[in-house]
């Protein structure tokens, strides 16, 4: 059977241990082909391919429930459950998604983009069961550095106290999350990976193996691979901590061993209560470049697959935000040594390995644990240090009391730098940073800004660590403009001051960071349509600089917001609120993304679909006060 | 020595164990007295007073920094550093808060109110301490609740992680959170409590005793009580959790000792890295009544010390909102048995305890894990029940990230109770309900409603648990107004369909929630002067009942709203933005809580200081919009 023919995981069953080889073989080379083709995450599922096949020759899929944490470790289990013959779509629009989503099929019953997740969920799946008095296995998958994620630890003390509740959890520990794993329990991990399984007590086997309810006598053709699987429960100490925590623990099991896998999974099924199984894979097995450079290829953009090496774009790009954002970042830390950059396993996305490099006493990675990274930063400011804490504005949510209870309420001077703010392309709805303006400007003590271009980027973490109370600044994935940076040298910008770009009588357009650009050049477009507008950056949305807005938008008379960023509550919201507040009673217009979710496809696909464009903001400008079409232009 | 005479927590030093066991018996009848008059926090702060005085014995409070969790049981260390004077003015309008602040007193390092912070702050506190070469203490005292919290496992995971990093964690174990503890690291830690020390291994003990770092000719009288201490250094295998995690784990210990905690705590100053000293307390300790029911006397309203019992308030008061949503809800579930109410450690606050008692199966508490709750409960919703998740609406803050990725994203029907929304009064800043209305409302698929009374909330508790997608209802702590309510027969409300209650020509308001009456009062004051409202009850801020609305806000041509929560982003501020998406340009007030914090107070003091007694809006809305001043009036 080749892999093409697969369309339900339930195929699997009957497969000899070769056929899945040969399967497994399949995955990854498809996988392989594919990633290097559209990009996408590599390492993650090259490192489950047999975790998978393993699992799903014990279950049965159409009864079964199995829960990827993360998502992107999912892509065996899409190529095995009916995606094959449109993969090659994978993280393309309205192709196959790069994370997990309900409605794509059947067989995702949880949506995953973001860590931790999966064992609360299964858990809540498994007492679903329970209460309707069905029967079905609930699988939570989860990696090891998703582990350390604090909600996946309030599961594991939830399920640990409920022996009646039938739940298997899959531990993929590839000793990895995006980088090297922090924190106790993976070093604990890590341990017992690397301890020797204690000889197998072989005379009281049969006696343990009776101890197990409900294992029948249908079982018996099969003791001898159950007994080989039993050796790991005859380990003394090993996996002791989840044993204290109520779950029987199984492992360690090599990860790559189709046999072993296979048996423990079966022995698994057959122990009531909570049962985890510890799997020791390797990122990124079976394509070598991979399992040598962990880091660099658990994500990747398109690449020759021959050399590993990414193919260079068809013209040179201005450099990232990211790429920016660290360097400035470790300048001024060089010259500031209060300053700590504090990620939460983020170190390459945020460029924040550059301060580990120069500075490591200055960084701080605190692991899959956003909660702790803010109220660690909070402790750091109380001493007077300058704490930066860099996380995806998607992240950000995680930490959302704390950013409250710990550091707003306390007016202390953390300064949250936002990466991948508004869309963030193939990653999809999981990943979009569409909600940051509106849930961090509701809160007392926040200043928050962006900036137009990357050099206004240099400049707002110079202001950032300056300030002396919370401040944010959100920034977008990908890159600047090309404007010519500063190496040093920069000044703080005055907080809650904006700037005019241009000045015009007709309609006054309001940009906050990525949309000020836009927001010029759709000026442009409209006085080619004989329409001057003035042009505000407005650099903060809080506190808004209400002295150098107001009077315009009185005296222009029609106003434009834009944003990347939800319109609830967002900065258009926040101008409408000045207006009012302020009794000017002028149309206002506050362009940015609709109450949707923005599925994943090429920013500027989405960006045309959301109406962003430059030429689609000076169309909608004309029709909204001007009652005139440029369809001509756009 | 009395303790009214001890100002400084340092004059502890030198007194000999009979003299703090006096201090101790003067703190407990000073916390008791208080707290007894003022209501407020008992058990936690009785259950520590000898850990406190034992742990201050062996530091330098000039230096050192005790960082408390939550807050609520530091009582003792506020009567030791300053504040006896004024204790009397406990969770009192300008008088000593409930919690902690910061700007309180010198010895507060740390704000708290919410639960499971202050490992993280400690060890943020840690890490600027040896970048900045000082050298003092770091100290959390958590509770074993409080521990189960997924960012004080974070912090546990990293601060495991950094063997040079000194950091003392004191877990104070009184085996219960608010209510009975859940999971399985309460069951672990209660193990601990119960096993009996193994007897000291007396030969090497010299030895042992060498080999920590540090530990100087100084220390050498104090030797016999440090051997005490040793014994449980010596206990192989109590701790072991911790210990793989990292940390040195000393304990149990007695809580109500003085000698052992003493002797404790100087060896534990004596190990670097981590270190946690496991404290056996029993909370509401030397107040037997409040020995004998844990729960009950976790935080009491004003009672009699002699008989434990509540004082009667002076005139009956109508039911309040969580006992009429408990009934209700356990009704409805009584029918559906789909219905699981979840909370996480809130099971008398919120009412669930009457599911629990009523329906075990179909209640979940899952201690103090807000995230967790959240995508349990996603899980749930997967598998068609109907997960209805009580949570304050402070708390829920925890789980904003789950509310977004793991139910609206997949717009799966969970039901969010966000009890204790607005105004709380004596808690203060860190638990009011403020941010509810503008952290849900950008978030799409949400609904989010308010009733204006308590047969409303009976009405909206059956249209939450009939809706399809993600429903948010907020409502407040305190009292309802006594009308009358339905034992059945409830009929859901139209989704985003609000409700004219009265109507005028000159101005019209528009109530959210708990403000509907206050703007009705409003009305009739305003009518007194010539001046007719309409006013409409809302009832979701998503949908907006745009339809009903925006015609009358045309018309009227002035338009109120009325909100209790904070108005960045909030109701009013969805209101604008319809006004201003319809082209409706009319003046618009919106009434609610500016961008300050609120301090603790009786919820009327609150709002007479924010403007939102009926008086006030009448009075506002006449300044507004007819020039007039109603002072007379108020």
């Amino acid at each position: 059977m080749h892999l093409s023919e697969i369309t339900h995981p339930n195929q699997l069953h009957g497969l000899s241990v070769r056929q899945l080889q040969q399967i497994a073989r399949q995955i990854r080379d498809k996988h392989l082909q594919t990633v290097a083709v559209n990009g996408g995450h590599l390492g993650p599922g090259l490192g489950v391919v047999e975790l998978t096949l393993g699992l799903y020759q014990t279950l049965d899929l159409d009864r079964d429930k199995v829960i990827w944490d993360v998502g992107h470790q999912a892509y065996p289990h899409k190529l095995l459950t009916g995606r094959y013959d449109r993969f090659h779509t994978l993280r393309q629009k309205d192709g196959v998604a790069g994370y997990l989503k309900r409605g794509e099929n059947k067989f995702d019953h949880f949506g995953a983009g973001h860590a931790s997740t999966s064992i609360s969920a299964a858990l809540g799946m498994a007492l679903a069961r329970d209460l309707k008095g069905e029967k079905f296995k609930a699988v939570a998958v989860i990696g090891d550095g998703a582990l350390t994620g604090g909600m996946a630890l309030e599961a594991i003390n939830h399920a640990g106290h409920m022996p009646k509740t039938n739940l298997l959890v899959v531990l993929n520990d590839n000793d990895m999350s995006i980088s090297r794993n922090v924190g106790a329990i993976p070093r604990y991990l890590n341990k017992m990976r690397l301890s020797q399984p204690v000889q197998f007590i072989k005379d009281n086997l049969e006696e343990q193996f009776k101890q197990i309810p409900f294992v029948g006598e249908s079982l018996s053709p099969e003791l001898g691979r159950i007994k080989e699987g039993m050796k790991r429960l005859a380990v003394p100490k090993v996996g002791a901590v989840f044993e204290e925590l109520g779950f029987t623990y199984i492992g360690p099991v090599d990860g790559h061993n189709l046999e072993e896998l296979i048996a423990t999974f079966q022995q698994a099924h057959q122990i009531p209560g909570p049962v985890l199984v510890h799997v020791a894979t390797v990122k990124g097995k079976g394509y070598e470049i991979a399992e040598l450079d962990q880091v660099g290829y658990h994500a990747q953009s398109p690449f020759n697959v021959a050399t590993g090496k990414a193919i260079p774009s068809t013209k040179p790009k201005p450099p990232a935000y990211a790429k920016v954002f660290s360097h400035t970042l470790v300048k001024l830390a060089e010259q500031n040594p209060k300053i700590v950059g504090i990620t939460a396993a983020m170190a390459t996305g945020t460029g924040l390995d550059k301060l580990q490099a120069k500075l490591p006493n200055q960084y701080v990675d605190v692991g899959i644990a956003e909660q702790h990274a803010i109220t660690l930063a909070a402790g750091l400011a109380t001493e007077g240090m300058r704490p930066v804490a860099v996380i995806y504005s998607t992240f950000l949510q995680r930490a959302y009391d704390q950013i409250i209870h710990d550091v707003c309420i306390q007016n202390l001077p953390v300064f949250f730098c936002l990466d991948r703010a508004g869309i963030v392309g193939a990653d999809g709805p999981t990943h979009q940073g569409m909600y940051d303006i509106a849930y961090l400007r509701c809160i007392p003590n926040m200043a928050i800004m962006a900036p137009k271009d990357e050099a206004e980027l240099q400049r707002m973490i110079v202001t950032g660590v300056n300030h002396t109370g919370p401040i944010a600044m959100r920034y977008p994935r990908g890159n600047g403009y090309g404007v010519p940076l500063m190496e040093e040298g920069w000044e703080p910008l005055e907080i809650g001051k904006g700037e005019i770009l241009r000045t015009g009588d007709d309609v006054l357009i309001v940009g906050y960071g990525t949309m000020v650009y836009p927001g010029m050049q759709a000026a442009e477009i409209l006085s080619e349509h004989g329409i001057e507008a003035t042009v505000i950056n407005a650099r903060f949305v809080k506190p808004l600089d209400t002295e150098l807005i107001l009077p315009l938008a009185k005296k222009i008379g029609r106003v434009v917001t834009l944003e990347e960023g939800c319109v609830m509550g967002g900065f258009g919201s926040a101008i409408a609120e000045a207006l009012l507040d302020a009794d000017i009673l002028v149309p206002v217009k506050r362009f940015g993304v609709p109450d949707v979710l923005v599925d994943h496809a090429e920013p500027n696909e989405s960006k045309t679909e959301l109406g962003l464009t430059s030429h689609q903001i000076a169309e909608r400008v004309l029709q909204a006060f001007f009652k005139q079409q440029v369809s001509a232009v756009v």
